[in-house]
């Protein structure tokens, strides 16, 4: 697919190195000076032994039970009009090459940013040269206008296999929600410790698209909201809480089989082994937050803002009790604390793994930061992992005042990948 | 200015400790669990002494010759047409004392997030808190604007002192200037090597400012496109070249007295000791830039993308040869190249003081990453140091075709302060 430094060399009469020679220096220097990434391409050996690396193979894809990194990229695409069903299967394949070469610690492509022919684009843009992939994984992800368009037509062939629980979210109450913010054929989930590995590999894998699909919306989160490992510190979101206390953790095996990984479905087999992710833009109210006094704020959370403990009593860890009465006989958990309506007992044991991050999109025409959580769950079936949740605390949460859903999204993940297999690869066979 | 706990207690006939204690919970243990941050304000001694701190005080702000950090918040105000000059003073005060806290790894406020009146809200967002100020730097600038509005009048009382340097910028060719990313009449520059501290950062300084000052517009950068250290490695750009190779690094303090601190003004002896901040927001077309050859862009740019040595030979610290030709006796480093249109060679001698950040504000609606480098730069003089190289790189520089200027502002950044005092100060007596 690549020329060779030979052809280039051909056609232009001068190979890279040619000419830099030409000019009197030191060419090898030159390329030494590049940092260990991907300065030939190919095999992870010229990569630092210190370099932090997720395998991209497995039984699961990476980023799901992966300790959640610090930073985000996530990408919605649509596949162009013109593309057919053999188009999206090559950009599948193209994006599971480049995918598990950047998770290494190589460019996107097989040449790397700084070899190939000199006379054509570089196969990688460069930006992550030298840096540490920092634990980098990318996570690919369906979404239900894949298998049918609006008006309810097969689009590639694949609407017989449409997962019944992939249909769009429901509207919630108070939904605000963006279009240009919502929704897409296809995710791309990138997350890393270091921002410029994760833009450099969604910024990579929307180049590979080019002719075939398209950016529909993307959004950087700067600090995560979630731990999904117990080896982790609880982070904390803009409202300066604690957040995802209650998640699931990758440890906790048992509790990821039952919530995280699909449940077989008749009609879509190859979807076994892998989740669905939830994505919801939700912007918070920061100003109103911060007028609010520390009581009322523990009140609505249902922890208190140091430990994170629940207002009944105890630690970090301590189950809440929800009967436990204080003044006048009224629960010290408020009922419609964000706590009480998250909580499994009173989601008929519904647990998430939460993979959350803070954003700050600038600031609105208002003064404002345009500030928020950007929230991502994984979950074995949106109908009873987050539908019904949501609907009970878009009407009942006392936080609903203070924040507001603007973008959401639904996409099937399939399961993780072996060599020489693409994502997805058991839809199209 | 903060009610005590006593008062507090008086008036909502509990404390905080009270509340809790009724609970049943180990008040102790939750505040001993909320992180040294802040959890009972005032002194630094609360925090960890692994910490990374820059100091506030001294005779030049903080964030200028600071070692580049990692991550950016950058906001700009204006001040509010309701607000007096005795407001403005106080809210200066107000955000100097803020920030010599907040750069010290407490709360912004004296309480902290956790501390203080329950009733009322916490002088502390909390979502910084237990976590490493990462040498966060808070760096001020006062805007042309801030002097004379924009019918000439003297808006409070410091037009007299207005400095001649400080106007808006002119209009360079190709610019497409937003108005609502651009000016200000006040600017906040907030760096930490994390972005949650400096999201955190601008955020309580902007609730701080809530009736004196809002934000006119806010940028965040992932990633620093610059050294101002000879002991940090040279970081790239989103066109996948090194960046700021030749930028003044603090080591050369003769370099920096000559070309970062301004020069005495007869009208402006209160910025005797500071600088001139530019800011430029520069969207790159990244799409088409990934479609050149190699070839190409080391020819736009002038440095070679692997080590980023000049073309005409050697390594990145080499100095350029603009007179060596290749063949056909064209110049190695192309005259209308990056290298050759910056290069102090071609500017009078000038050189800047660089401190931009890669940014990406998600995408647009052509499906492609809003993504470019938010340029900063401290110089002695705009009109010596940036207006007359930006005229010539806007019209000959081979890399205009690649980028497009949409923001712009240039604020006067007074010189540091003594502890006791505010900045800005001597403009106000």
């Amino acid at each position: 697919m690549t020329p060779t430094s030979d052809k280039s060399a051909k056609r232009g009469g001068l190979s890279r190195r040619g000419l830099i020679g030409s000019a009197g220096a030191g060419a090898a220097v030159a390329v030494a000076g590049a940092g260990a990434m991907a300065a030939t391409g190919g095999a992870p050996a010229a990569a630092s032994p210190s370099w932090s690396t997720v395998a991209f193979h497995g039984a699961k894809q990476a980023g799901i039970t992966t300790a959640a990194q610090d930073r985000l990229h996530l990408a919605a695409f649509d596949v162009l009009p013109s593309a057919t069903r053999d188009d999206l299967v090559q950009l599948l394949k193209d994006w599971t090459a480049a995918a598990a070469r950047m998770t290494a610690g190589d460019g996107a492509g097989p040449a790397g940013p700084l070899s190939g022919p000199y006379d054509a684009p570089p196969d990688d843009t460069g930006e992550a040269i030298g840096l540490d992939p920092a634990n980098l994984t990318i996570t690919f992800g369906l979404g239900p206008t894949l298998f049918r368009d609006a008006a309810g037509a097969d689009r590639f062939g694949l609407a017989p296999r449409q997962p019944e629980a992939l249909t769009r979210l429901p509207h919630f109450p108070h939904d605000f929600l963006d279009a240009s913010a919502s929704d897409g054929d296809l995710v791309v989930q990138a997350c890393s410790n270091d921002p410029q590995v994760a833009v450099h590999a969604i910024r990579n894998l929307t180049r590979i698209a080019f002719g075939r699909a398209a950016i529909r919306w993307s959004q950087l989160g700067f600090g995560r909201t979630s731990s999904t490992s117990t080896t982790q510190v609880t982070p904390r979101n803009l409202f300066g809480f604690k957040d995802g206390t209650s998640s699931l953790r990758a440890e906790d095996t048992a509790g990821i089989d039952a919530h995280v990984w699909t449940r077989p479905e008749p009609k879509a087999g190859w979807l076994e082994g892998g989740s669905y992710l939830v994505a919801r833009k939700i912007a918070t109210h920061i100003e109103t937050w911060d007028r609010g006094s520390l009581r009322e704020q523990e009140n609505i959370i249902g922890r208190t803002k140091a430990e994170g403990a629940p207002l009944s009593g105890g630690h970090e860890s301590t189950a809440p009790d929800f009967a436990l009465a204080g003044r006048a006989g009224a629960p010290l958990v408020d009922a419609s604390s964000h706590l009480a309506l998250a909580h499994p007992e009173h989601n008929n044991g519904v647990r998430m793994l939460r993979r959350g991050y803070n954003y700050v999109d600038g600031s609105n025409r208002l003064g404002r930061l345009a500030a928020g959580l950007f929230f991502i769950a994984y979950v074995t079936d949106p109908r009873t992992h987050y539908i019904p949740m949501q609907a009970a605390m878009a009407s009942n949460d006392l936080l609903s005042e203070y924040l507001q859903h603007i973008g959401s999204g639904l996409w099937a993940v399939p399961p993780g990948i072996a060599d020489g297999e693409f994502v997805g690869q058991a839809l199209f066979t």
